[in-house]
């Protein structure tokens, strides 16, 4: 069951410089940054405020470490901008599984990790409405890396 | 100051549509629906989660209501996807004018109506990374329409 917004994830050509976009104009401060070498980012968390479900939305500002990573061909093709959406939920395989068997393309046959030691997969923009979709689990408290 | 992610704006053809797409995908219900004659769109809130702050993170579902609106001239360029990101405040008047104020360029002299009675303004996508931001202080508990 999805139960928050979990992050909306915007894709930037220069991350340092849009992470100071954010912190100038609206106040909001770097929660955690990393890079992810499987999906080709480097990202800077964004917290923006704690959801009813016990966790928290982000802002996630992503930008490519490399040409053939999914998100530099996205920016290459729409310029800076949303790149995707993504729910939180407490059971990703499940849930996963169950919207596979509703006939939307689910992108990863197991999900992989994410943000924070998170588990995610993403669904299938052209399933969705147009929206590339993710779908993610929070990492156990004890299992969060240090940030 | 924004205090949260009030609403992720999802443009669509077919409002109906979509919102089947995510009570039956999903299990998201609608929580509330309207038309806004002076945006031109007809729209419906799934409302996600409650947050911290007090308030609740919706997706807001919009069909333009006629072909001269922003939204379908957005859709006729763009397609369906994630037309625009929504932070929340308490002081929609204040933090415009201070964000204008770091020459970010605010879309309207003064707030308008948004879904459910808020006051809403949007700031320019290409001031703000290519991403279309909308800054949202709901209405008062009684001042909310009924729904």
């Amino acid at each position: 069951m999805l139960t928050r917004i979990d992050h909306i994830g915007i894709a930037c050509f220069d991350l340092d410089r849009t992470v100071e976009f954010y912190r100038n104009t609206y106040g909001f401060e770097v929660f955690h940054s990393e890079v992810n070498e499987e999906q080709g980012v480097r990202e800077a968390m964004l917290k923006i405020n704690d959801t009813g479900d016990g966790g928290a939305s982000y802002l996630q500002l992503l930008e490519p470490t490399r040409d053939d990573s999914t998100v530099a061909k996205w920016l290459a093709k729409n310029g800076e901008g949303v790149h995707h959406i993504a729910f939180g939920t407490a059971d990703v395989d499940g849930d996963a599984a169950a919207i596979r068997g509703k006939g939307v393309r689910v992108l990863y046959d197991e999900p992989r990790i994410g943000s924070m030691g998170s588990r995610i997969t993403f669904l299938h923009p052209k399933d969705c409405g147009g929206v590339l979709t993710e779908l993610v689990t929070s990492a156990a408290p004890s299992e969060h890396p240090e940030h």
